[in-house]
C-alpha cells in the first residue's frame, strides 16, 4: 500500500508521498514515490505514484529516458505544451506499461495497475493538479474538489475534508498532511515513514521547497502526540449524550 | 455497506449500527441491522450485520424461527449454555446460509458475504464480545482489542482507537460512536443515519437501553458541528512545521 496526497493552496501546489512498499507483510521495502522533473523557468512538474512498483517504476524510467537520449524525445515530459497534454502523456504511458504486462500472460491485469497524481505549472499556465486512473483517463482537481488522495486514503481523509482551506500556508498545510499521514501509519502497517514532501511555489517553475520527514523526526514525534490529546480533549469538550 | 461497532466497556458493552443498505446507488433501503434477544434473567444476546441483507435476514430468521418453534429448538440461541456456544451457533447459521447460496449456481460466493458482531452475557459467565467471519470462525474481544467495527471500518476508525476507555460512562461512549459515525456518514454514502443503539449493562441479563439516533437529530447535528470545529481548533493549537 501507499499514501499520497496532491493539494492546490491559493500559494501553489503541496505535495507528499510515504516510502514503504510491500510484497507480503515480510518483505517491505523503502522506495520513493515521488519524481520531479524541472525546467528552470518553463516547465515543473511532479508525480506521485500508488500501485505496483514494477509498473510505476517503469512509468518514471519511461518518461524519463524520453527526456535524456535525444533522438527519442518525442513524446517527452519537459516538451509538452500544457499540464493537461503532460497528463495525457503519463496516462498513455502508465496504460501502456499496464497493458504490455497484462498481455505477458497474467489475468488480472489488476494486479499490474497503479495510480498516480499529476502537478505542475508550464510557462504561460496555471498549476494544475490530476489523478491518473490505470485505464489511462485522469481527472483534474477544482475548487470543489482541491486535493487528491492515493492508495490508502480513508483513515487521513476526514481530517483532510474538514481542515483544508485553499488559503492556508505552505507550513500549515505541511502540518494538515502530517497529522492526516499520522492517521494512516497508525491504522495500516503498510504505510510507512519516511515521508517525503514537495512545496511548489506558483508561478516559480522551479522545484520548491523538497524534503524528507523522517517517523523520529522530533516534529513529526510531538505532533503525533500533540495531536492524540487534542482530539481527546476536543472529544471531552463536546457535550455527552443524554440518557436521562 | 454498513457501519457498526460492538464495544466492551467495565460497565458492560454498547452496540451501535447504521440502517442504510444499497444494492448500487440508486437502490437504497431502510433496514435496522440489530436483533436483541433475551430471556430475562438468564440470557442477552445482541448481533449486528453487515454484509449481504439477504444473508443476514435469513441468519436471524432462522436463529429466531427456532426459538419460535418449540420442535425445533435445537440448537436454539436462547438455549446455549455459553457466549462462547451462542457465537458457534451463529458462525455455524452464517456459513450454513453462505454455503446454500453458493452451491446454487453462483462463482463468487463472497457476493453472498456477510460479518457480524455478537455480544452479550449468559447467566453465570462474564459478558463477552465475539467478530463473526463468513467462513464461519470467530475471535473474541479482549483488553488490548476491547472493540469491534464491521462495513465500512476505515474513517470512523482513528478516533475510537485514540479515544477508547475501558472505564468511560455509556454517555461518553455514545458520543465517541456518534463521532466516529459521523466521520463515516460525511465519507461514504453507503452508510447512513438513523443510528440503532443499544447500551447493556453488565450482570442485568435484560435488554438494557435502546433508542435510534436520526440524521436530523439535534444532538447529532449539534455533536457533528461541534466535532468539526473542535477538530479544526485542534489542529490550530498545533505548532506549524517550521520551514525556516
Amino acid at each position: 500500500m501507499t499514501y499520497c496526497v496532491g493539494m492546490m493552496l491559493d500559494r501553489g501546489l503541496v505535495f507528499m508521498s510515504d516510502t514503504r512498499t510491500n510484497a507480503g507483510v515480510d518483505n517491505i521495502s523503502t522506495f520513493p514515490k515521488m519524481s520531479i522533473w524541472e525546467q528552470p523557468g518553463e516547465c515543473l512538474i511532479t508525480l506521485l505514484s500508488s500501485g505496483n512498483l514494477a509498473t510505476t517504476q517503469a512509468v518514471v524510467s519511461l518518461l524519463d529516458e524520453r527526456t535524456k537520449s535525444p533522438d527519442d524525445r518525442t513524446p517527452t515530459i519537459l516538451g509538452v505544451p500544457s499540464m493537461f497534454q503532460a497528463a495525457r502523456l503519463v496516462a498513455d504511458t502508465l496504460k501502456e506499461v499496464i497493458d504490455e504486462h497484462a498481455q505477458a500472460g497474467m489475468q488480472a491485469d489488476s494486479a499490474f495497475h497503479a495510480t498516480m497524481i499529476l502537478g505542475g505549472q508550464i510557462a504561460g499556465g496555471p498549476p494544475r493538479l490530476f489523478l491518473i486512473y490505470p485505464e489511462g483517463n485522469f481527472i483534474e482537481a477544482c475548487g470543489d474538489t482541491p486535493f487528491f488522495q492515493i492508495g490508502e486514503t480513508k483513515y487521513g481523509r476526514p481530517i483532510l475534508v474538514r481542515a483544508y482551506n485553499s488559503a492556508m500556508t505552505f507550513e500549515a498545510a505541511m502540518k494538515l498532511l502530517a497529522v492526516s499521514f499520522d492517521s494512516t501509519v497508525k491504522a495500516n502497517l503498510s504505510v510507512g515513514a519516511p515521508f517525503d514532501y514537495h512545496l511548489y511555489e506558483e508561478g516559480s517553475l522551479v522545484t520548491g521547497r523538497t524534503g524528507r520527514i523522517e517517523g523520529h523526526d522530533p516534529y513529526f514525534q510531538s505532533l503525533s502526540q500533540g495531536w492524540s490529546d487534542a482530539l481527546k480533549a476536543a472529544l471531552d469538550s463536546l457535550p455527552d449524550f443524554d440518557l436521562s
